[in-house]
């Protein structure tokens, strides 16, 4: 963990180190994914079950007829799991459903003085893949978060792919599918399930897009499939920046810091603060509390290597340090936290007051916990309905509407040298 | 070019050749871009000199002094276009700026029965990077459809680069960015110009994001620099399907094929009919027509290699067909195009009707013109307002929200083995 005060010499120096630190590591396998992809496009069915007997550990009844879970298997997942728990996806289900319902665009037709019909039509994709990883990275909340807003853009057709390592699996995944309205799931991971996705095989029809988060080799193979399918962003690390004032609570802020750190050795907790006092108070409250985690190795890791505190003058010296970290997650934890939100221009999603830890955000808040991550929200936003649908701009000139703005496209077609663009017009108004 | 006829025994497979065609030819420069990108990370200014005197052919005379164009020679510019041309530019921007005001998308708070607050806020990016190639694809029209979109949405700077390869460059470029509010142009392209929009140079403020066409170099350092900052899609060869009934002109429609074919020797133009005399007589109409045409030679070329007609028993038939096409530009001269159109999932863009030439789109309908290619309207959309802002969402609970939520996240942290998560939200609940 770095200590930084903006009062010092150095300050502006150390915050851009700050900025640049890489934390993920780039492992090399693209070649690696490269021949699995050829792979699953010339072997097909026969190829996924070899891959994943391979890197999963399966034996010999893993076969192209167990590819797919049957409904019976799911729902026997569903039975096995913590009726406290489901209730618990349910809700959060409901209330995610809600939130991306207020999601869905509108579509527009017009026509105006000259005659000129113009607007657009929101279709949604005809399918979708989504990536769920195996092992410990296997979180419903995750399935939820990406399946539901598919669901709700009326995407028709769902394809969730999930590795069973050893043939194992977390049933709760299971039950996430099906209360997302998943339509089929199959039992693959790896770049050679987002190849299944992107190409098809005989037991996995292929998909427009394919979302959800992976292992190194799973984006290696995301990226490489671009194009020939749709993809979402590709998440790094996760991180959370909080704002917080000489009133907040030293001990919910450094279990909000705990939280993020918790994720992933590269994750990033960072406080900015107006007071010395909770700087030093938060400080003494993460070591205290890192002591009583259950994922306390990888947390202090994360808090050491990543971790900052940093202290300001005053709030609007803070804003456009916010601007250049540009978090995936911001809590505003001051006294006017909706007032210093409005002046903050670059954040994947913004939690406010001292009553909304983020992991409520991560669960049953409503709003899409897939955020942009290093620092791209100054770019691109969390996931959303529109990730699933796309847009058809539409045009129609009646012939006066085309007498109206021919001669102009016949001159800029001309001015760009082609020709042929002008003369698709003129031959229409005999010029 | 090729007839297809969906009565035929082999039509399944031919057209799924027709689809699997590769039009672009994708040239191994990456390793050529990685070199430029670091020579421009190291060497700023003076490197974007040195590669521009090398690759543009410039003398002496181009300097770090002379990388931004001044007001007065972009007023200079101005001047030397000519009037009706200009007056052709003002129109198409108008036009183009009315229809994408209509995309502002609306911000969404409110509060919940539990007391959750939850929504969104859109805003622009902070800046923004436009690509304009040099020589004969230095389009004005594509400098009015990348810029006015970012203005529209609200960015505050739109740096604008473009090569003069020997010094020239179409006047009618400065003047479109002058138009279209432009914030500063560069005289520098290729991959050198995309790495100084990313990492910035003495003279070249970095950006959020960088959109624009540009030739395999461009791309190539496009798809290196995303992450550092955002990108749009990568713009394949251009391609128009039309769908005309017997009624349509087929020297009108030799025209709209011609109008396509002529942009790239990569581009394809289709036509979709159900009429075996239409068919018969565009097949006339095109070879009549490519002898009278500036850019034959180019036009002949995309013809003859991707260049298709396909006659079917109905439209029914087609709309399928259409929908795995996924054309970047779908033409319907039928009687009834707007139902059929309705039938469209996957499309660019739509022009309804016989007075509805794609060339109009490309210049002064209002829609933009920048649309997903190569099949990749299955999933993705031309480009809008929404390219240009990005969404953060908003959540704050009250104290009783936070009772009312807080079970539920704290049960699914536990369930994911996130104790951390769990206990951010326990320890305000005193659990």
């Amino acid at each position: 963990m770095i200590r930084l005060d903006s009062r010092a010499a150095d300050f502006s120096d150390a915050f851009a180190r700050l900025l640049s630190v890489k934390r993920e590591i780039s492992e090399d396998v693209d070649e690696t994914v490269r021949g699995i992809i050829a792979g699953v496009v010339s072997g097909g069915d026969a190829a996924l079950v070899d891959y994943s007997r391979r890197f999963d550990r399966l034996g010999e009844d893993f076969s192209e007829a167990t590819l797919r879970f049957t409904d019976e298997e799911i729902e026997a997942a569903m039975a096995q799991c913590p009726p406290a728990t489901l209730a618990a996806l349910r809700l959060a289900a409901e209330r995610i459903e809600t939130y991306h319902r207020l999601q869905i665009p509108e579509d527009y037709i017009a026509t105006d003085d000259l005659g000129v019909t113009s607007g657009w039509r929101w279709t949604a994709l005809e399918s979708v893949g989504l990536y769920v990883p195996g092992g410990t990275a296997s979180y419903p909340s995750s399935v939820l978060m990406n399946a539901i807003p598919a669901r709700v853009a009326g995407v028709p057709r769902v394809a969730m792919v999930v590795p069973t390592p050893e043939g194992r699996l977390n049933p709760l995944v299971l039950a996430a599918a099906q209360i997302s309205g998943v339509t089929e799931i199959f039992r693959i991971g790896g770049a050679q399930a987002v190849a299944a996705l992107a190409y098809g095989t005989q037991s996995v029809a292929p998909v427009a897009k394919i979302v959800g988060p992976g292992n190194a080799y799973v984006a290696a193979a995301k990226r490489r499939v671009f194009g020939q399918v749709g993809i979402d962003m590709i998440a790094g690390p996760s991180e959370v920046l909080i704002l917080a004032d000489g009133h907040a609570n030293p001990d919910w802020i450094a279990a909000d810091l705990l939280a993020q750190a918790e994720h992933d050795e590269a994750a990033q907790a960072i406080l900015i603060t107006t007071s010395d006092t909770l700087a030093e108070q938060v400080e003494q409250a993460v070591e205290r509390a890192l002591g009583t985690m259950s994922r306390e190795k990888i947390a202090r890791a994360s808090w050491r290597d990543y971790g900052a505190i940093i202290t300001v003058a005053n709030f609007d010296e803070a804003v456009p340090l916010v601007d250049r970290l540009a978090p995936e997650h911001l809590e505003i934890e001051t006294e006017d936290a909706e007032a210093l939100s409005l002046k903050i221009r670059n954040a994947g999603a913004i939690f406010l007051g001292s009553h909304t830890p983020e992991a409520i955000g991560d669960y049953v808040g409503g709003p899409n916990h897939v955020l942009p991550t290093a620092r791209s929200a100054r770019f691109s936003s969390g996931l959303s309905v529109l990730d699933f649908m796309k847009r058809t701009s539409i045009l129609r000139c009646d012939p006066a509407a085309l007498r109206a703005l021919g001669p102009a496209a016949i001159a800029l077609g001309h001015s760009e040298g082609l020709d042929g663009h002008a003369r698709s017009v003129a031959i229409r108004l005999n010029l």
